[in-house]
This record gives C-alpha cells, sequence and structure tokens, in this order.
C-alpha cells in the first residue's frame, strides 16, 4: 500500500497509481477527520469518490498519530482525549467514535483502535498498551457495519510472553484479518524482524496477514517469508521527496554528482514506463534547480520499484523460485 | 507557449504537455546556460532530448533574465558582463554568445539578444535599449547558423516614434520573425495596449509574429486582433502556484471556502479530462493541506485552460466567429 494520509499519495495523482499496478491504498483517519472532516468526505460520497481512486482503501485507526502528533493526549480506558496538532481543537477517540470515522469515509478495510506505544518502552509500558488494545478490540467490533471489513491489532512490543498473549486473544476476536502492530515504531531493524518471526505464524492462515509501517525491501521480502500478506510503508514516497531512490544496488542518492552527464536511467535494470523518458541527468537537474517536478519523477521511480517488487514476489511464490528473487534483491 | 524556464513547465511533465495539445515550450537560455550548462545539454543530446519533449521549442536570448536576475551588470556595445546570480560566478554575454548557446540547445527558435529595459524607463532609456539591439542584431544574424532559425525584437518602449523607427529598422533584417519586446515588463495593461496596436501591423505578416510575455486571456484576444500569432506567458502556471485558477468567469481563488463541499469543477463551462477526475473541493483539500499534488492538478486546470483558448482562437479565426469568441470570453 502506499501511502496516501491526507488522501493523496504524496506528488502524484490516482492515475498515476492505477497505472503502476497498485491494488490498495493507505490513508488515515486522524488526519482527513481534522482536515477536511469525516463530514465533508462523507458528504462528498466519501473517500473512493474525494480522492477519486477506483481501488480499494485502508485506514488505520488514527490511534498510532493521535500518539505522535496530537498535543495534551490522555488516555483513559474510555479512549484518548487530545488536541488536534492542526488548530488546537479538542478531540475524543474511542473505538466506536474510529470504527464510525472510517465508516464515514467509506473505505474497503478499517483498522481498529489500538494503543501503540512508541519505541523504546519499558515492558510495563507495552503491557499496559496491549491491555488497553484488548479491552478495546470487542467495542472496534461491536461498533462496526456490517458492510464494514475490521482489522485487529496484535501489540506486545518485543517481547516474547506478550505477543503471544496478543496474538491469542487478538485471534479470538472475529475480525476480517490481523495486523502485526508496535513494530517500525523507531526500533532497530534487527529488533524489528524476531518480532515479525515470532508472531505472524500465530495469526491465522485464512485471513489477511498485515505487517503495519514496513518497510525496507529486505525486511518485506523477510516478512514474506514468514507469511505476511499486506506491507504500508512511507519509505518509497518519503525518501524520493529526499532524492533516495530504490535500485536493485540499492538506494542511491538522485543528486549526486555520477548522475550530471548520465543520459540513462539510475538502474539499468529497473526502467519504469512512468519515468523512462526522463535520463538520470534530467532528474538530478530538476532537483538542483529546486523544480517539484523532481519529487513526482523520483516519486513515481520509487513506487514503481515497490509495485515491482511486490509483484515479483507474487510470482515468486507461484512459480516457486523464491530463492532466485532473494538473490534479485539482495543488494537492494 | 507554456513557459519551461530550466527546461520543466512547473510541476508537470512533457507527456503532460503533449496531451494538453502544446506543440511549442519556451525556455530560457540565461538559466540553462548556468545550470546544468549548455555544454552538458549539447552533450546530452539537446534540450529536447533532455526534456524528452518531442514538440518545438524557443529559447529566449537571455537578456530579460540578465536584466532582472544577475548581479554586477554593466553593458557596453560589446555585450553584457553580469555575475550569476546562483553562484556569483562572472560571465560575459554578447549576441554571438547567445546565438551559440541557443544552437548548443538545439532549440527551433532562438531568439536575437536585446536589450530590454525593466519598465519604468525614461525616453533617454528607451533610446538607448533600441540603439543597442539595432546595434546587435546584424551580430546575431551573423552568428547564426544555416539551420537555427533567429526571431528579432523590436523595442522601443512607450515611444510611437521610437517603435516606428525600431521595426523600421528590425524588419529590415533577414530575421524569420519578429517579435514585439519590451511589453508586459511592469507596466500597466493600459499602456500595454496601444504598444501591441501600433507595432503589430509594423510587422511583415509573412513571418510568424510574436508577442512577448503576455498574457491576460483578454490581451491575448486583443493582440490576436492586431495580428499576433505567438504568446509565451508565465501567468497560466505561476497563478495555478498560487491557487488562482481561470474559469470563463475570471480567476477563482481555488483555497476559497464556497469550494469546501463543491463536488464539481471550479468552472463547469471548463471540464479538462486532465483533471476532471477531481473535484473542486478535493483540489482545495490539497492547497489547505500543503499538498504538492495541488500545484500539479492546479497547474493542468490552467494550462489546459490557455490550450482551449489558444484552440478556440484558431478555430474563430477559421471559421468567422470573432465576435462570438470575444462574447464567451468577455469575463475570462
Amino acid at each position: 500500500m502506499p501511502v496516501g494520509t491526507q488522501g493523496t499519495v504524496k506528488t502524484v495523482g490516482s492515475e498515476d497509481l492505477e497505472r503502476l499496478g497498485f491494488q490498495l491504498v493507505l490513508s488515515n483517519t486522524y488526519h482527513l477527520s481534522l482536515r477536511p472532516s469525516a463530514d465533508i468526505v462523507e458528504k462528498l460520497g466519501g473517500l473512493h469518490k474525494f480522492m477519486s481512486w477506483k481501488g480499494a482503501i485502508l485506514t488505520d485507526s488514527g490511534g498510532y498519530q493521535v500518539m505522535s502528533l496530537a498535543h495534551m493526549r490522555k488516555i483513559t480506558e474510555e479512549g484518548v482525549s487530545f488536541k488536534s496538532h492542526l488548530d488546537g481543537s479538542e478531540h475524543f477517540m474511542t473505538p466506536e467514535r474510529s470504527i464510525q470515522i472510517q465508516g464515514q469515509l467509506g473505505v474497503d478495510i478499517s483498522m481498529a483502535l489500538d494503543v501503540c506505544p512508541p519505541y523504546p518502552c519499558t515492558r510495563d509500558e507495552a503491557a499496559e498498551a496491549m491491555r488497553l488494545t484488548h479491552l478495546w478490540a470487542p467495542r472496534n467490533l461491536a461498533a462496526r457495519p456490517e458492510s464494514q471489513a475490521v482489522f485487529g491489532i496484535v501489540q506486545g512490543g518485543v517481547h516474547e510472553d506478550l505477543r503471544r498473549e496478543s496474538a491469542d486473544f487478538v485471534t479470538g476476536q472475529p475480525f476480517d484479518g490481523f495486523a502485526v502492530g508496535g513494530v517500525s515504531v523507531g526500533e532497530p531493524t534487527e529488533m524489528q524482524r524476531p518480532v515479525v518471526k515470532l508472531t505472524t505464524p500465530l495469526l491465522p492462515v485464512d485471513k489477511p496477514r498485515y505487517l503495519m509501517g514496513v518497510g525496507h525491501p529486505r525486511d518485506i521480502l523477510h516478512a514474506v517469508a514468514c507469511g505476511i500478506d499486506m506491507f504500508d510503508c512511507v519509505l518509497p514516497t518519503r525518501m524520493a521527496r529526499h532524492h533516495a531512490l530504490y535500485t536493485l544496488k540499492g538506494r542511491v542518492n538522485a543528486m549526486g554528482k555520477q548522475w550530471a552527464e548520465h543520459d540513462g536511467p539510475f538502474d539499468e535494470g529497473s526502467q519504469f514506463p512512468q519515468t523512462e523518458r526522463y535520463s538520470a541527468a534530467y532528474v538530478r537537474h530538476l532537483f538542483k534547480a529546486g523544480e517539484s517536478l523532481a519529487l513526482r519523477l523520483a516519486t513515481l521511480h520509487n513506487l514503481a520499484f515497490y509495485a515491482r517488487l511486490m509483484s515479483e514476489i507474487r510470482e515468486a511464490i507461484t512459480d516457486g523460485n523464491w530463492p532466485d528473487l532473494l538473490k534479485r534483491y539482495k543488494d537492494a
């Protein structure tokens, strides 16, 4: 899932995402509920119509943004009170309210409101976050209209016993899919993979398994090998805006001097129809000149890289040539 | 001509300009010669290949930017010395050098280096600028390789006798087309139209007549009625970046509250295939949220408006229904 926090995958249009072959985008309950507001999006026919996106949409619950962006937040068993980072207005988010907002947005997959503590956190903090996540799980489900899919989220930090307890509890609830939450929240990669390896096999194989916020191409390959089906990550789009382009040989700096007279693409192995008419020298020039077309072309490049990665992953699973794929992406 | 100063029409790609139906874009000798440099563009196969534009390209001579952007400029009969606004490096621009650079860029139409005094200027300043422009005119032509078209520029400020003298001299030179220069340099509209009305009929009808830097839709209609064939103007792209959108009812502010829940386009009469999938409410939301897709969609809207204006002008001339066209655009 490309990330379209404010109802737009930064710098590109829905027609671009269609051409790139994406099936699902992620958008954000917290941001959209504050601006333009769930009422307005609903009145305008829902988020699909608002952003003119014919594919599917998943929204996160807003819980993570309340923790990372909002001011004056206070968590109780009832929900989270906070002040908007935009205008200081006061809000109270509950599982019921989150599911209701996601219903107003009219998305295909809504995420249960959980508590996701940022890294680093103590074992006690991880346990308390898990306790509230479990307390809220049935309330998310009870608030769901019949037509709305809701995914549950497993918490538990980096602690094996908590992860097992959380997976056990959450998968016991009638969610439509399950997510591994609480990873990619600032922890080092070497702490992330064991959590994914431990938690993923605890989730049922007959429902979508979603790893939130991951990630690097090789982390995605690792997680798929563990059984993960779905990902969202800001990396391809965010890195593009910082002139970091994904190639099979790793990320390259599009402003590097080596591209100044380079008439070909950044990666001979990754020529994409969306960007192939522009040389690396031209994209570098646009970045140097501060031209916003640079951000668009770099974003299209990285999204195309990820779209191809996911497409090749699906092929490798079907064709049984996983080792070849790992070899192809070993430096990515 | 959409304006692509740095080898890019801001926020959009060449594929967008193709779809919009433009045949010619303007780019800039001063900017490109400083960054990435004429040598690099030449080495990369010329400006068409560099910006991946299959249509035609006209470059201005760089004279105007030297006057308005560069530092420490000094004009002599030989040429203009100046320091780059980017890095302070010292340069010397002459008619020969300007034509040579435009040749390296490989453009279809190059403009003669002239002296264009910014408004306001005294009669003496206007006369001196004209004198140098005339002195340089044959030098521009002498420097031209056979394959390179060069347009001459008529100066003379707002003074009828100087304009007549300049048109007389410049049209006596074997240029491939003629431009009315020295307008749209800061003067009020009511001072611009008389100059266009006076000067245009003094130019030969069997060569292209180009009004530099104009302009507003109604100024374009006025100039076409005077006999002008070609225009360049930053207005559609620059205004878009300031959320000002052209409609048949005049320019509207895309951030205005009236669009907050407006599910249709900004102008019922100007639905364009490039932008029609997005509502005014969505574009307003993107501007409010600081999303760069807003700049792209607004630019596509305004370019589509101008592309249609020029297309309808051509039709009206052929079909003889000019009065209807004036009526249609009376509020634009």
